[in-house]
């Protein structure tokens, strides 16, 4: 059976489909063929598997076609998508098989405007484990706004506004409703942009970071020592260098802490070539259920009083003052002229407060908590 | 009986009359005396009163010193302060009298740096009526930072990074728990540099603005007609441009949305000169109590839902945004080498939620509230 034959039984799949073939960039009319540019580039042979099936919110599934045997290795963005959906639906299933009401993911898909991509979004709000959680993929392909041309130039990118881009890319965050669950943050996207000189600039980023509100040493050790392992199989000392770029990054400097304990960090990665930095990026995103469930298994059924909800709730107010005041990501988010605003805001907290000159007692597990998050720890 | 013979009485007086007359910049050594450039001036003759006292947590008062009578009139940067701690006063007390749980108000004190100014801060939290209520004042004596000397010049002021300066505010937010009651922010402040030349510059600047959750005509009449009155007395005309400025200061760009119903906002005021410009603050500054009480007392025991109070912790949500994403006053706070990082963020909501693409229903009130912040109206 073709790809051709199973869009006529599912009709969704066509408008799935169009998006993603659709890399042709209506400004430049060219197709986005990251090979195109290697001088004697053959078509690789490369037998891939279907993407996942997505679950509609009637119950129903959308399959994605199988690709015919034989046809060419498909252009980075599409191998991207296909790896994020992936990591995407397995995180689905496996945050829904945690939750003990069967509470489950809705699906939020939008399509931009005509071509310029699309937006699949899963949130589960209200869970009796998650009390949000947010799982999202975006694809989007336009021309670059003033603003974010300037700061790629200034980050050394040869682009210009209005250079036509795509960017493929998976977020997540997952704020659990229990205080002694650690809330979890991933993103890793691609980006491939048609400089002035019509050259093509392609680089990966993203990162993976924990923010409990208790700590739990052995948890911590056992979080950077996975991060550790993968890194080292990409690059020795990559692992140190990221966990810095982490610790830094998300650091709430008015209020000198960080938001979390850190993780991996990075951008502009394109060393040592496509292919293996491809290889890094897929198997940090796909390391983030083998990370993050035991965590959720081992501490949802602890017990919380008041004290341990009002510090959760405190820490999510630095949450989003991290995010609405230094967050890169939050930042592109309100300048994009293709953005989801709903889909910037996935990641705010579910509930937050303030409360005025609140201080941790001394000694206290919240005052060991502040101690980790004012002087970051190596880890691994 | 003196002034002096009441220190030591009271001797929490000393420290408080230091940061207040510490005018002398410690940089420049100058006494800060906007009276001084002005050729031919005699030092007036001013009766005036003693500020109002201050509570302590300890239930004992700390009483200001009357100035002896025929003493010249004070400069304006204590002028200021003196007016704003009356009006400070006189809200707090308001304030604590319509709480039915007899809580109170609490004061936080902090003095900067040796000669660098003061906060006086009350702040009560968790009560019945009022979910989180804070009144400061804060006089800053300093130097400007390159970022906001930076801005200052954009807004065509002739000042230099370090250039001296002082500052003289009150800032207030109530968070009130009942969603019918509107919740209420304003804050005047009075601003003088010693620009370049050694020429001093000052201006005046601040307003008061209304964020109801639902919407009372009535009261939204009133609110506006009131500060209609107070600025046709200084300028005709001025209402309608202050009216503006707040509707378009106070807009959630990345909503499309303002954060409440408005007000009046205005900044960088100097005419029709330095005393005519204050008495406008000062009536600006001492109409909040007749302004918001009557609203208070009106709707503090109306019944509200789940519904209503999920609304309310929505909109509270997009206050945040407002207030980390665009405003001015907290942008400044977060570059300020002199702030009490608390107190920015003393406006932030006691509590605030996100749920992902909410919507209020079509023909809800909450809908109705929505309709004036997507189309501001000319109330008054």
């Amino acid at each position: 059976m073709t790809g051709e034959s199973r869009v006529r039984v599912f009709p969704g799949v066509g408008l799935l489909l169009m998006a993603v073939s659709l890399a042709a960039h209506s400004a430049s009319g060219s197709r986005y063929d990251v090979n195109s540019d290697r001088p004697g580039h053959q078509p690789e042979k490369y037998y891939w598997r279907p993407g996942p099936p997505i679950k509609n919110n009637d119950g129903t599934w959308t399959f994605q076609p199988r690709t015919s045997i034989g046809e060419p290795m498909p252009d980075m963005p599409t191998r991207m998508e296909r790896m994020i959906r992936k990591v995407q639906f397995r995180l689905v299933k496996a945050l829904e098989a945690q939750e003990t009401g069967g509470k489950k993911f809705q699906l939020h898909r939008t399509n931009r405007t005509k071509g310029s991509g699309e937006s699949v979004m899963y949130v589960l709000q209200s869970g009796d484990v998650f009390e949000k959680a947010g799982v999202g993929v975006s694809v989007a392909r336009h021309t670059l706004p003033p603003k974010i041309a300037q700061q790629m130039r200034a980050r050394g990118k040869d682009v210009d506004e209005g250079s036509p881009f795509i960017s493929v890319g998976i977020s997540c965050i997952i704020h659990p409703r229990n205080p002694m669950v650690p809330a979890i943050h991933f993103n890793y996207r691609y980006f491939e942009v048609k400089g002035r000189n019509g050259s093509t600039q392609w680089w990966f980023g993203g990162g993976t970071d924990l923010t409990p509100y208790y700590l739990d040493e052995g948890d911590a050790l056992a979080f950077h020592s996975t991060l550790k392992k993968i890194c080292d199989k990409y690059e020795k000392g990559s692992y140190e260098k990221f966990k810095r770029n982490c610790d830094s990054y998300f650091t709430i400097a008015h209020r000198n802490e960080t938001r979390g304990i850190g993780g991996i960090f990075f951008d502009d990665l394109t060393t040592p070539d496509q292919k293996l930095a491809f290889a890094f990026v897929k198997s940090c995103a796909k390391a983030v259920v083998p990370l993050y469930l035991p965590l959720v298994r081992k501490h949802k059924y602890y017990k919380w009083n008041s004290t341990e909800r009002k510090w959760q709730l405190i820490r999510r107010g630095r949450y989003i003052e991290f995010n609405l005041i230094y967050d890169r990501g939050t930042k592109y988010g309100l300048q994009s002229t293709v953005t989801i605003i709903e889909n910037v805001f996935m990641a705010a907290p579910p509930k937050a407060i303030w409360e005025y000159k609140y201080e941790p007692q001394a000694g206290s597990r919240e005052a060991d908590l502040m101690e980790v998050l004012r002087h970051p720890r190596d880890w691994a």
